[in-house]
């Protein structure tokens, strides 16, 4: 900034995009999800495949594979699709029994043994004092208390309750619409959809009171939700997701809050937590 | 709060929901947008009714309603679903002819004449000194230099544009994810959906690049694109919005920012300029 040559040829020289980060990205950049804290969640039209946060909310994890495991989800229906809001799952007729090892619990903020892993990002927030990653997932975080908790940006899974403040994990909710971080420290989340977004986010809405389908409607039948990890692997969907702690995924911060492009006429200078890309890839290609 | 009875009976008192207040407003907090300033999007499967914002952007509004009278939109397609980020549709051959009155501007920013109608919110904002509405419109206001202009919200729709900065209207998108702001200042907005907006977000995502359709994918086709006082009063579709200048919508705001739902265990106490419900019912019902 000193000489006047170099910002002459970095205003000529073609910014640097996100893509040419993640192709220069080294191997260790990436990880692979623990195929155990990995879900498949099986669709007519194709597979979701959700990361649970089970470091962070380890009773919930626990719970949700238990009831993956007991074929508790296989046959029910997506039966709530408000738009710019969530997308929700469950047994809506609460007939199917919960596996004995399923107790409802309130986990809205995190171990404090999960504290010490969390990155801030620079930028501030409006819900909280300080918001970051953790284990990949954006989240929050209490300067004082060290608690941290995960936030409701766009494709994260939640377990959805009533009032009281606990949940089981048996009811479920995805995050299809402008990021309601209303519900931050209201909500247990539990994970983020991985892939496979656009066949929750693209479902008809239903047309009823807050979403719901009406009888008229046909809800989306869940063929099954299992563990990745008790799926032959060979029907394994291979996914490799950007470390949340890596060099490459600061650089892309810095390249999504200073948009260098010409296009861009007016630069930002902030990145807002829901709005930073968390990349995942197929390995081997995009 | 001075006196030990109000707050307990406040405690106990079935809180006031954003319903209530729209069934208790009167009806002159209540506005219908000028038929002039109103496009109907008519799809295969519905109509998308858009506002659109001339007092905020009149050289683009001018350009959309002479499009939208020469037929331009007709026939065309939506061409990019794009999932956590637009809907986009426009003549991507570039063949068809602008109408001689349509030239491309720069509207980042409101016409000072707009400036004292803003509508302050107290909340803060990552991406601008200030937020608030301008005439129902999600908008952002700089206090040194009073230049105010429309924010990337759910459901707001903009001029597409290539680089240099120009456009004209004849390249259209729509929001259908979280907020993206950094698009502020670099795109003129011009308008929101007041209704129909899931005719646009439960589309099939596009598998191309940046959610453009490939070719083995059906575009939605547009049937036709109106000025609504072109269409004959008894087809046009009654709605009311809102008054973001009324008491009734300061009080919906002070009801979403200050959750005292039983639901709620921990109160938000803040509200995001893309959280803020902006309510449009049809007249004589919901």
């Amino acid at each position: 900034m000193l000489f006047g040559l170099a910002p002459a040829l970095t205003l000529e020289a073609k910014p640097v995009t996100v893509d040419d980060l993640l192709a220069g990205a080294p191997a260790a950049d990436w990880r692979t999800p623990n195929a155990d804290d990995t879900l498949y969640l099986e669709l007519p039209h194709g597979r979701v495949v959700i990361e649970l946060a089970t470091a962070v909310v380890p009773r919930h994890a626990a719970n949700i594979k238990a009831l993956a495991r007991a074929h508790y989800f296989d046959g029910l229906a997506i039966i709530r699709v408000q738009d710019n809001y969530v997308v929700q799952w469950d047994d809506e007729s609460h007939r199917r029994p919960l596996p004995p090892s399923v107790k409802p619990s309130v986990e809205f903020t995190a171990d404090a043994k999960a504290a010490p892993r969390f990155q801030p990002l620079p930028d501030r927030d409006l819900y909280a004092a300080q918001v970051g990653f953790l284990d990949g997932f954006p989240a929050a975080r209490d300067p004082r208390t060290h608690s941290v908790w995960l936030a409701h940006c766009y494709g994260m899974v939640g377990a959805g309750r009533d009032d009281p403040a606990e949940s089981t994990g048996a009811e479920m909710y995805a995050v299809i619409g402008n990021a309601p971080r209303q519900l931050d420290l209201n909500v247990a989340l539990v994970g983020r959809v991985l892939k496979g977004m656009e066949l929750l986010s693209a479902l008809p809405r239903g047309s009823g009171e807050m979403g719901f389908y009406v009888s008229a409607e046909a809800p989306m039948p869940i063929n099954s939700m299992r563990v990745a990890a008790d799926v032959p692997e060979r029907e394994r969907t291979p996914i490799e997701v950007l470390r949340t702690d890596s060099a490459t995924f600061r650089a892309v911060l810095d390249q999504r809050r200073e948009r260098h492009e010409p296009w861009y006429k007016h630069n930002p200078g902030v990145i807002e937590l829901c709005n930073v890309p968390l990349p995942a890839r197929t390995p081997g290609g995009h």
